[in-house]
């Protein structure tokens, strides 16, 4: 028997972790394990059969005790124990051959864990094309861009947003890319060198749905990279969730006012009438803040430990990453919801326009190119004409001092040059925000969207796929 | 003039980074820049061709100060003023149409940690190279392999060897995946929203060696991928290093003493003479440790930081970085030398395997392979058996009472299950570790070198081509 | 309403979390601020004996529904919901005077966290008396002690295990001041800058079991310390307990053998007979490093969010560290019982002296010592010894060859100087292992321990005190 | 000889850290050693003479070479070998009687780290007076302060910047308890267990200007409080620094323009002319969390590292401490220099509590007071009048409607409620802003600052006296 505190502080507690999430992987590997074992004769046909029998018996009617048992070291003793139960202790015994708890937990790990990535995977993909149909729906809408907090250039809500989703698509892809990691079986490892039976590693791995499986069979047991490349693409996809809910919070604040959103999404305050908080935004940051801490966390728990076989790789902090996704999940969605509801002020975007002469480092470059004169003597020009409050008199007063000659442009070519809008259409370089800025950005976002959408598509078809061909070879090993 | 603290604690470190760093890549994108004026016509040609004089005049003679001269914000203000000196204000000027210091820096630094990043893979590289070829040539050198800090299961140095090294070849591709997110040009995006240049972007982006531009010009200037990313792969990498050490030190520890360095890595006691330290592993955990820390903490520099143009994504942190991938490279140097160098005690590997009985599982496996009996009921004799000190005629004492009848195995094979070297031998599975269950690991881990090694000369070959039509348009534009 | 996304994510989470760990601050908060309006004449008698009379009925009848329910923004507006039922809307409002949901969370969050940050402090108090205990009686239990992972010195289980308690008890003393900067009210700071009604901050504070409350009204809403301070004296701590679990599983592991642990703590393979694995130290190791990135993220959460009333410092985050603190509570009990329970193995501590020359130092004190001769000879003629296997013979010609003259010290002092328990009773100096030495050190532990214990009874007396006098002031509110 | 790959990375860096950092403690370690061992009779008068007078030259004279010699492990063997040049390999060999290099570099670490923190404790103390004497005399200054992002009440630059002040004031004195653990010897700890040698180990940390050593011998070798406490204390402080810096980066963004900077303070844009960035805010974040992110990570460098003598409590990361603490010290200067330079715009402040009716609060807890109705229904009457743009009449209409009588308070009641110096001044409850409330906040951060005051100059000058009695007691010993 244990120590009591043994028992409570670590059996316990990693028996309701396995309750709680890994359920449906452990029956998914001892099946695809004893079906292995058929096929590759290491053990005979009755035996195979029995145990099929045994085991679907107890998937379907075994009642988890609430706590595990005393004396049981694990579920899967537990499990054993009722296995011998039904078909003796010598038979249960063979469907153990060729395996070890190591492979077998760690594919069982692996499994819950791309169940989970693969749902944010989805959710991600769900919200970034909303996000894109919304940034193409706001092509036209105004909006201003800062840099360094300070009021820079005019811009389009289609630009602002497709930037920040082409990063989260980048993140998505980073994300996928962490999944391929994940998605790879042990089993066959046994406990770090294999074993002598002749066992089908690639069978059994395709029957997990998993497309291969990690070769040496010491780092299949040892490796930490499955935990570790999606708790890093999952930080990185976070911390960029706490970049943008902060650039919003400056652009909602009262007296910036940029964004408005609806009042779905706004809490007032209990004394202060006058107040209109969209704090969904803060949430934003406070939950991508705390996954991304838990990520962060999670490759640091991995600093220094031996390059072994560790429990640094196995229930608990597996358990942790799983909540983790669950909770970046929910960032996702607040920020899902906030990106596609928000909408430019653009009332408030041509005043701040105009009080602080944002569109003033465009009617310099126009001097430059219509009147043929250099850059640094228009920006004196220009500086003189802010200055003054955009004193249209004083602009050309200026312009004939420096230049010794009259300004060409016509008064319409400087209101163009100084008109918000005009900002925008001028801006034709591939990615600038003008209509034709912006179609390579949104064929680019399109086409990785697309990319990210058919990765997953092939994931989930494979995994069902999978499913039906263990289906079918547990009923042929039943019969 | 600026206060004297804000121009000693900013001012002056900032340009202490860049001369000590940026230099090369801040010419190359002046040059870069002015050939894609020129062949635009967003200037005159014989404009460009007085820049180009003066630029390459700067080049060749300037002498950059110890320290930035009062009453200049940075160096760029510095070479502009010389410029101007040069060519006079006005066409200096040109030099500055259709860019800002945000596009211009934020390709500098991209140029720089390329450049970094790339001597940090090619170290990889090279240093997994040497362990494959150590681990293929050590391929029978017997040592023991640990799960828990426990003696587990016999395997070679080969096996050991590779396990590492392929999840260190991951990590090198994970850093060439970050490399691609460094690796585009920003030039066009201005200050954030482009310009009404007809600059072409491609052109510039080609002539700087990038494989394309960050096309959302918002997003060239405020995404911190370029950071992020490689920082992410540095950590992981970083921190496999850190298991593979505290692996290493358990394995050359006094009492184990499963590994053994030649004297050159080794460190004495001043005042015990008994002790021969294989420090350099100690090192390893510490600089790898450091160097983790520093990318990990830069990543967190990013939290909450407005989604702008902002100096998290610039000089201080891009330092930072570029001194912790050097770090790395000291660690990864400091790893490939112990990798390659240690060699296993076979003597003591044989001599754990008898004193903690790790074979005796294998002649469990054999009882239930040859006798045909239960792993269960294999497990129970064997376990007798271990605990009698490997007494052999308990051992068939025990099998007859629990199997009915005598056992079979003859006494040699008896020994050669017992046998540590034929405890590996019979593990034929593909990634266990006898010659045939290793075939498979060498070929993926020398497939994955040669996949890196192509895109590492991939990339290094566009660089070269890139830098001869620059100078091949450079020569042009100054003719 | 709000949109279903930011209700599932941000409203119902919130309310679970107050569920299960909020409930009996709130009512302690509601009934305190009560009796200060009332005092203070605030509010009227008969509106205080009212109210005071309604939150009795709802604090013993109220029954909190499993979720929240639609068009409630938390728990708060339920309660208050209920009160305008029981008193009527005019008068259930007077209880929100001179006060804000900002001033009454965060005493509410405060009074949480001190109750668990006492727990722990306690649950380290008892552990450290047990370790302390068995510090005293393990006095001549002989063990090894290592340096950079190289057996170095021998010692007794005595000096290990106070030097481990020594940094713990130091820990126990951060967490203490740390629970200090939690201990303050801030009752009467309302939304950020008080109010103009005389309430009397001084008295809710006493009647909360607070010693004091924080001044600065905009520094008792926006102050983080409360949250940080806590999380890095629990980093400290758990820091520690990983790097005393990574020593131990050193001197735990097979090969090292110096330490054994009794069956309550031991698991054991279910392939591998021979393996005691003591899998409570990695235990330790794990729920201490989970615990102890929790810890680290939660200030990271901070980085970078305006200095201001923000919800980083509120709900999530404070339920987060409080879950934080559990798991360290259990890391702490898990290090409690393995380190009253370890055991040295005395044997093989002589074995690993006599094999590693351990003892062949202090024959070179001895030798400066007794003989007179310089540290450096001394030191030549021990390492000639040491590499001849102990050559008692080749010892004497040594000296005798290097020092012209034959050794003084007779056979007997050579075994004294050479056996494990001689090293140890020499070492005299404070702090030494010897039974001089270890005075000082059991002193100072023991001082330490009853000074901390003093200030955890003094906090647990004056917070019961409070509770009797709010008990008291209610009752005669009531009258 | 070192590998080369070794030498390069390990040793050669050591030593240029060592020539950088530790030069000045290293020879007050020396002499205080020599001192200890002469007084104890532990070597005789003329050998310590002998030795003291070769170190006096030494220290003189000694040209440290650029790099280290080929086949010196570190300084330490450098200096021992011109040593022994001096006075011959026999006496030379006393100096190291009764010592380790591990005692010996541990007190070396920790007399570099505490001047270091004691110069940051003296920079935080001076500018943390300057805030308080700038608080002082900017009571009347209105501001606006925020939460959740937006405007909330109306208060001063004192009550603002003193609460920034108090916190900074808890982070210096966290520092300072921090810096008690650093301030300890470990001299006559030599490997981990002490020495035979009857050591005063007092009188040793005396002439090194500490106030006590670490008493148990295996703990003043293996605990790494020294260096995480500062870590930690560190981090809180810089963390602290980079919440303040979003907040007032907030304060000073265009649209809010709440605070205005000096020139000294401003950099400007090279394309528009009309931005004034204060980006000293930015470089306080960026220094702040860079040091920060080093802090951090120093203390993640010790997880898992085995309580033992390790190289993490070493040379590299000491240095990295050092260096990050003297980049807080940028932080900290450019703190000081915006808290203390910045003014408030008050005309701004006075604008924005009408546009966002701030003070409205106000006015209902006045109408709650003056006229004795419940508060929420002040709060409708409020919300109404809010919601109109303060229409006075609507006011009285609707609270006869509501009141069923006619409003008692004069229209210079309604307007002083409204005022925002109204709403400062009546808020006299202690910690809130008017002038009545600041007193005990002024009161409580000039003690703290004064009791810092005192605990940094106590520590000065036990410094101070310990100098002089080393270099008396050094006189002595020569003579």
């Amino acid at each position: 028997m244990f120590s009591s505190v043994y028992q409570d502080r670590v059996i316990d507690a990693a028996y309701r972790n396995w309750s709680r999430l890994y359920q449906a992987e452990f029956w998914a590997v001892q099946r695809a394990h004893l079906v292995g074992l058929a096929k590759t004769g290491i053990i005979e046909a009755d035996i195979a059969s029995a145990l099929a029998a045994a085991i679907e018996r107890l998937r379907a009617t075994i009642a988890w005790p609430e706590a595990i048992p005393r004396g049981f070291e694990d579920m899967y003793f537990v499990f054993e124990h009722e296995l011998e139960t039904l078909v003796g202790p010598e038979r249960a015994a063979f469907l153990h051959t060729a395996r070890s708890r190591n492979d077998m937990d760690n594919s069982v790990f692996r499994l819950a864990l791309r169940k989970q990535l693969l749902d944010l995977s989805r959710r991600m993909l769900d919200s970034l094309g909303a996000i894109l149909d919304r940034a193409r729906g706001s092509d036209g809408e105004l909006t201003i861009l800062f840099t360094h907090g300070q009021p820079a250039n005019v811009s389009t809500m289609g630009h602002y947003l497709t930037a920040i989703a082409c990063d989260l698509a980048e993140d998505l892809q980073g994300l996928l890319e962490a999944l391929d990691t994940v998605d790879r079986s042990t089993m066959g490892a046994c406990a770090i060198t294999g074993t002598g039976f002749p066992l089908d590693r690639g069978l059994v791995a395709e029957l997990l749905g998993f497309p291969g499986f990690v070769v040496n069979s010491y780092r299949a047991i040892s490796s930490s990279h499955w935990l570790s490349r999606p708790a890093g693409a999952l930080e990185e996809l976070l911390l960029d969730l706490t970049r943008i809910a902060a650039d919003i919070l400056h652009k909602a604040s009262s007296e910036v006012g940029l964004v408005r959103f609806p009042d779905e999404l706004i809490q007032v305050s209990s004394i202060m009438p006058q107040k209109r908080n969209p704090v969904i935004i803060e949430h934003i940051r406070i939950q991508a803040g705390l996954a991304a801490s838990a990520s962060t966390g999670l490759r640091q728990l991995l600093r220094n430990v031996p390059y072994q076989d560790v429990n640094e790789a196995a229930d608990a902090p597996v358990s942790a990453l799983i909540d983790s996704l669950s909770l970046a999940a929910s960032a996702i969605d607040l920020a899902g919801e906030t990106l596609v509801k928000m909408r430019s002020d653009e009332h408030r975007a041509r005043s701040i326009a105009l009080d602080f002469g944002v569109t003033t480092t465009e009617l310099a470059d126009t001097l430059v190119r219509e009147e043929k004169i250099g850059f640094r003597q228009a920006h004196a020009i220009c500086s003189a004409f802010a200055r003054s409050g955009n004193d249209r008199e004083l602009l050309r007063r200026s312009f004939e001092e420096r230049c010794g000659r009259k300004m060409g442009l016509s008064a319409d070519a400087i209101e163009a040059a100084l008109s918000p809008q005009g900002f925008v259409v001028v801006r034709r370089l591939p990615g600038g925000p003008s209509p034709e800025g912006m179609k390579p950005v949104y064929a680019e976002l399109a086409e990785n969207l697309d990319r990210a959408k058919g990765r997953i598509l092939a994931i989930e078809s494979r995994i069902a796929e999978a499913a039906r061909s263990l289906d079918r070879a547990w009923a042929e090993l039943r019969a």
